[in-house]
Order: C-alpha cells, then structure tokens, then sequence
C-alpha cells in the first residue's frame, strides 16, 4: 500500500510532501513522495494530510473501560475499593470482553496502536482474543493479586502464576507476535514477596516475555510497602527482581534519588501517566528527571475511569503541560519529547526494537490524520499541532502491523456501532449501588 | 425552535428526555420533554444527544489565532517579546479581521457561545465588526500599552484612551447588545498609573462596560510592579481602581492572602487559564481557595500561541486535573465546580445576569453535542462527560441569542472554510524570522 501526505516520521524527521510504502507486515519504503511514490504507481493508495507512527499506550486498564465516570473527585482508595475492584471481580468473561473490546477500539479509533495493558485477575483470555480480533498491538496480562486484596480478586500465590503460565503458553507470540504477555502483579501492597519473585521467574522461562506493574503512585503505598518491607517501594521491587530492561512500571510518582537511580541503572522502563496522575491527585512525577538520568519514558492513560478517554494525544498535551508548570519552565518537556515518549520510547518499553517510528524495515504500525480543522490553522508546525492541538478525532486511517483498521474515518477492524451498543447495555446494568459496593468493601 | 435530547441547565440540573424552546432571543421553555414538547409541535424541531449552555471564554485572545504554535517551549519573556508582540504589531487591518474571524470560528464550532476578548493595540474595528458578522457573544476591547512596549504597540496614554472611548460608542450594546466592551490595559508593566486609572474613569462613564486584564500572571510580572509601585500587583490594581465587580482578571497566579482578600471584598472576578498556565510555566492558581472565598472563577483558554486551542472541554478537563493535582485531594475541583467556572460564572465575569445556564427567561445560548462516541460509553454520568471526556470536536449545534451558527455539525455562520483558506494565507505568510523579531526586540 502507498500512503502519501506530511510525514512525522520521528520527533526529528518530518517529510512535508511524503510517502510511506507497507509490504505486508513491514514499511518498505518511506521518503520524499517524488522519490518513493512513482515505483508504486500501481499499488492501493491513500492520501491523509499527516501520516506518523501509531502511537504506544504504555498503561492502560482496557477492562475498566465500562467504568468511564461511575467514581469521578472520589479519593484514591475509595475509587479502587469501592468502585474499580469490586467492578473488575464482577465482571463475566463475556462483560470482560466487550470491556476490552471497548478500550481497543477506542484506541485503535483515536490512533493508539499499541497498548501495554494491565487486564484483571480473571477472564484474560477474553482480553487476548479481543486483541487479537481487533488487531491492536499489544502487551498484555492477566493480574495478579494474592494479599490484601478483596474477596472475588484475591487469588492463592500458586494457581495464580499457574495461570499466568498457562496465557503465556497459549498467547505469548500469537497472532503472528502481535499479541506477547507481560507477566502483571497489580502493585506491591496486594502482592506477596512469593508472587513478585514469581513473577520474575516466569519472566526469566519465557523469552520476550516482559513485566508490567503499578509502582510508587501514591504516598500511601509507599507507607504500606515500607511497614511491610523496611524497603522504599522501588527497592523492594529491584530486590524481589522486579526492575530491568523487560521491567515496565507505571506511574513512579514517589521516588526518592537512590530510587531513580536504580531506575537508571537497571533500565527499567518508566510509563508516565499524566492525566491519571492529576484526576486521581497522586503528584506529579519526575519525567525531566527521568529522562535527564536517561531513563525510558513511555506514555500511557490509565483507565478510563480515570482519566476519562484512552485518547494518547489527550496525554502527550498533558504531559508536555504538566511538565512545565511543575519545574516552572517551559522548556522542561518540549513536544518532541514527548512525541518520543508516546511513540519509540513507548514501543520500547513494550519490547519491539523496530516499531514507533515510521522507518525502512520497521513494522507497519501507521496512523493518518486530518488537519483539515480551525484548532490546525495555520499549520506552522506539525510536531507541535500533533501534541497540544490535535485529538484523536482527527485520526481517520489506523493500521497495524500492515494491516488497516481504520479508513477514511471508519473502523474496519470490528462493528464499531455494536460495540458501543453492547457495552453500554452491560456498563449501564453494573450493580453501582453502595449496597453492592460496600459488600466489596475491603480495604488493606 | 424546539430542542430535545439530554438538557444539563445547569451544574446541578440534568433532565435526561429534556426540551428547549426557543422564542426570539431567549429560552423561552425548559423541562421534561413530555411536559414541554407537546405545545410546540408546529416549531422547527432539532435533537441533539446533550443540549448545555454555551461555555463562555472568560479570557481568550481571538486575534492571536494566526500565532497558533509559533512559540511552543519558549520562555515567557522571548514568546512574549520575540513572537507574540511583533506579530500582533506587524498585522494590517485585513489581517486582523482574518485573525479574529478564525478565533470566533474555532470557539462557535466547539462550542464557546461567548468570550471576553483582549484584543491588540490596533485595528479593533475589525474584530468587533467579526464578532457582529459571525454571531459569537463578546466582550472585547482595544488593548492599552503606554510604556515598556515595542514600537508599534506603544501609544501615547491620552491617545489610547480617546481611541478605546470611539469604539465604546461605536461598539458597546451594539449587534443587539450581542456585543459589549471592556476596557482593557494589557497589564500593569505596560501601563502607566494615568492609563490605569483612566480605564477606571471611562469604565464609570459607561453603563455596563467592563475592564479585562492579566494580572499576577508570573513572578516577574509582579517584580516589577513592585519595583514600580513598592506595592503587590493586585494592591497597586486596587489602588488604581482596576478591582471590582466590573472587572475580570486573568490568571491571578501569584497572589498572597492580602490580595485574595482584596479579590473577594470587591467582588473582582478571575479567568483561571489553566492550560496556559501551564504551558508558559507561570504557575498553578490558586482555584480552590479562590471559589472557597467567594471570588468568582471563570475558565480561559488564553491565546492559540499558548494554549494551543480554543476549545473550552479542554479547559474544563484541565481545570479540575489541575486543580486535584495541586492539592493532592481528588475532590478539590469537581466536574460540577468547573462546568459553573465555564458557564455560569463565565457570564457573570462577562457581565450577563441571565446569561449561562438553561433557564427559561434566560438568554438562548445553547450548545448540542453528540455521544455517539467510545469515549462516551457507557454514559454513566453526562456531566462527568462533558467535563473530562467531550471535546469541542462533538459538538453539533451552536446558538447564541437564539441565532442558529451551526447545526448537524456544519457552520452556517460564516463560510468556515473560507476563513482557514485565508487564515492560512496570511499566517503561513507572516515574517517569523530572526531578523524580522529582533527587530522587535524590546524586553522591560
């Protein structure tokens, strides 16, 4: 396939009359649309105003996705124990699925080609299938929680990582390697020394396969895995084998500077979750820092309950705004930082060499957008209208590993239309009453 | 005209099968759909998913709209005096009309119905003479610069003041009082005491015009007043007579608790501009303590150059994350909170009494959206949505005074693409060189 218009290759390369050629999985070509497009007269083109590499979810929660606003302004531990928890152990295996079938299409709609996603303690073949369906890319895993954790969730250290085992067998690699596992305990407070150092185990049997948790979002976490440990949280993980290249963590608010130097050291990969971190008051976390230290900084928007959208270019605004006004200055995350955090160093932290940039060889995850729009007028800059003007609206062309999606505007991959109509049906029939919520109710 | 769908009147208010009818200028009926609809089934009937009151820009600067991503991650003093100030200067009257006319596109398209507009220096006609043409409500006015300010801007004070009088009697009440002004010095640095108080003086000379500034912006802005005055920069404000219930403040950043208490004694109102806050680095508002004391808190998205849109969801979103993040308590600023600070109290900064909220009797500014959208489903809460999942991109409908600008999701106000065609034209055009801004050069 030829597709041609303003190419943003990488944060540095932009091709103003360009042209991308995708041979099967991978990109066979990409230049100047008079350089590349005339040896492929013949083959199916299209045009989009701009052409850039699909962009990485590094965090998100696909399965909470029928949660959008039931906890909005609701303190931290009130929204998981009252609402999140006890919503993911209610889920059947087939309302799991049209959950995760909601949060893939909305990604794959609005440009994101590649998640990392923290599924729930149950039903994840449900999430790998719908995955697999839909044609996202991506890096999933079922939970783990086997301490402090409510009943319907809490899971025996043993079957736990049994079944991991079994979803790795099964899906790691499927789907022509477009679907891997990450092994994924929830954090280290629901997890026990055992289940992490499990978890590291299994990461070590099977090659590829990476390791994917919450990690020092919020100061009460920090306190629970210091009562329980003597460690900081960060420590504790890199004790129990939970840092490293294969490692991706999520959030890393709270960290003191030994902790971001094991960061560094290990190269343990860090997923920013800017939105997320703001809706639900954790902080604010360290990215110049990370990055100045040569830490890899991914992107990623959590859940849908909070955040509310799985819209990447929601996030690569947030987390160019937010990192300015935190360090007072404006030069602190410039957009092609950040650009780089949600595309290259978000396929890295998922495991993939040759993906988030658009490049000879590399595979063809592409994403095409409309500038035809008063909030793109006049374009002076494409790199900064992708990261503080753009939406995921604008997206109308989406393909993964060579294959579309998204065209013209409209989802191919999947009945958009019955999607939505299923998951409201399921979403809006959740028991949200405090009745139900506080049978729930079991706070560490 | 009779609207259905959704109806949220106000923070507080959503009728689910709602009905708005529309009589002249104003809202004539609101309610349940089987209760209102019947006695109007001869009228023009339109259906949206949500129908909200307009949301009100309680600070923008329409005609820097050519600037949209010239200055990204640059720091404050060169955006300001490098880029933004030399374009301003350097825009001829046709410019400036073109300018405006893409603001007021880009804000009715996503639904702003009315904005409190910090013009430049020169060639206000043409911006008045667009906000007429167009539809948008506005509060706009001439900016005054009588010191500290590049050629080109800097005016003698008597001048300015004369000039800002012309175009109170031209321009204030006009386009059926659709169209009022507001006396408007740039900032404190830029204005000599005489300016200052000569705003006041004309401010009182007319029934109804307002006064809009920046104030307490960044730290070296209130340096120098310091420097200037020996006072903080709201005292000096107080002093001069730019606090009250006439008068709208921008940003109000910087602030310690005397002037806080200043701002909430005289009834003085702030535009919280939370995104531009944060991508010029100034700093976090004080938006909690403000509302807990009364003072009025309008939302704004500021200038294309520092935002980089127009559109108000944004803001919204923005302005709640902000605001949790700054507290660490995710409870600090609600949905509810800031759908009032972009409706509601936006009017009152604006001056309109009757005037941001689906009331009957009220002014008819009204906005539809669809919810045919992931990242509207489930639809648990619509006012959750509006908040931290809409964007100005799905809004379908747009009335101001019962005028119709845009309906099925198309401007019939102006011919919008006309307005990008030209807008393109001129700021693709525009000299951005080095050369060209040092030329400008002339930092405070």
């Amino acid at each position: 396939m030829l597709l041609t218009g303003t190419v943003v290759a990488d944060s540095e390369t932009v091709i103003p009359d360009g042209a991308v050629v995708v041979s099967g999985s991978r990109i066979e070509a990409v230049g100047e649309r008079s350089a590349v497009a005339p040896g492929y007269a013949d083959h199916e083109h299209q045009s989009y105003d701009v052409l850039l590499p699909g962009l990485v979810g590094g965090h998100v929660h696909s399965v909470q996705s029928l949660g959008r606003g039931i906890a909005d302004d609701t303190e931290l531990l009130d929204w998981l124990f009252d609402y999140i928890l006890p919503m993911e152990a209610s889920l059947s295996a087939e309302e799991m699925a049209v959950a995760a079938k909601l949060g893939y299409l909305e990604m794959i709609e609005s440009g994101t080609t590649t998640c990392v996603d923290h599924l729930s303690v149950a039903h994840a073949d449900e999430a790998f299938e719908a995955a697999g369906e839909i044609g996202i890319r991506g890096v999933l895993g079922k939970v783990l929680m086997d301490q402090r954790s409510p009943d319907g969730l809490l899971e025996d250290t043993q079957a736990a990582l049994d079944e991991s085992e079994r979803l790795i067998r099964r899906y790691h690699g499927s789907f022509d390697d477009r679907v891997r596992y990450a092994v994924t305990p929830r954090f280290a407070v629901s997890c026990s020394e055992e289940c992490l150092r499990g978890a590291r185990e299994l990461a070590d049997a099977y090659d590829g396969v990476r390791i994917h948790t919450h990690a020092s979002e919020n100061r009460s976490e920090i306190e629970t895995v210091k009562e329980d440990t003597g460690m900081r949280n960060i420590h504790w993980l890199d004790e129990v084998g939970l840092t490293g290249e294969d490692v991706v963590l999520a959030h890393c608010v709270w960290t003191d500077e030994s902790e971001r130097e094991v960061l560094a050291e290990t190269g343990t990969h860090v997923t920013h979750c800017p939105s997320s971190n703001m809706k639900l008051a954790s902080g604010i976390a360290p990215v110049r820092d990370y990055l100045d230290r040569g830490v890899n900084v991914a992107l990623g928007n959590d859940g849908p309950p909070c955040n509310n959208t799985l819209d990447a270019f929601t996030e690569m605004r947030q987390a160019s705004l937010l990192g300015k006004v935190d360090r007072l200055d404006p030069t602190a995350t410039p957009a092609g930082d950040v650009f780089e955090m949600a595309t290259i160093n978000g396929a890295r932290a998922a495991g993939f060499d040759d993906l988030g940039a658009i490049r000879e060889g590399w595979r063809a995850d592409i994403v095409g957008l409309s500038t035809d729009l008063s909030r793109a007028t006049p374009l002076h800059d494409v790199l900064s209208h992708l990261v503080f003007a753009a939406h995921g609206d604008d997206v109308r062309f989406t393909m993964v590993d060579g294959t579309v999606l998204q065209e013209g505007g409209e989802v191919t991959a999947i009945d958009a239309e019955a999607v939505r109509r299923k998951a409201s049906e399921v979403g809006l029939g959740m028991d949200l009453t405090a009745e139900r919520r506080s049978a729930w109710r079991h706070k560490p």
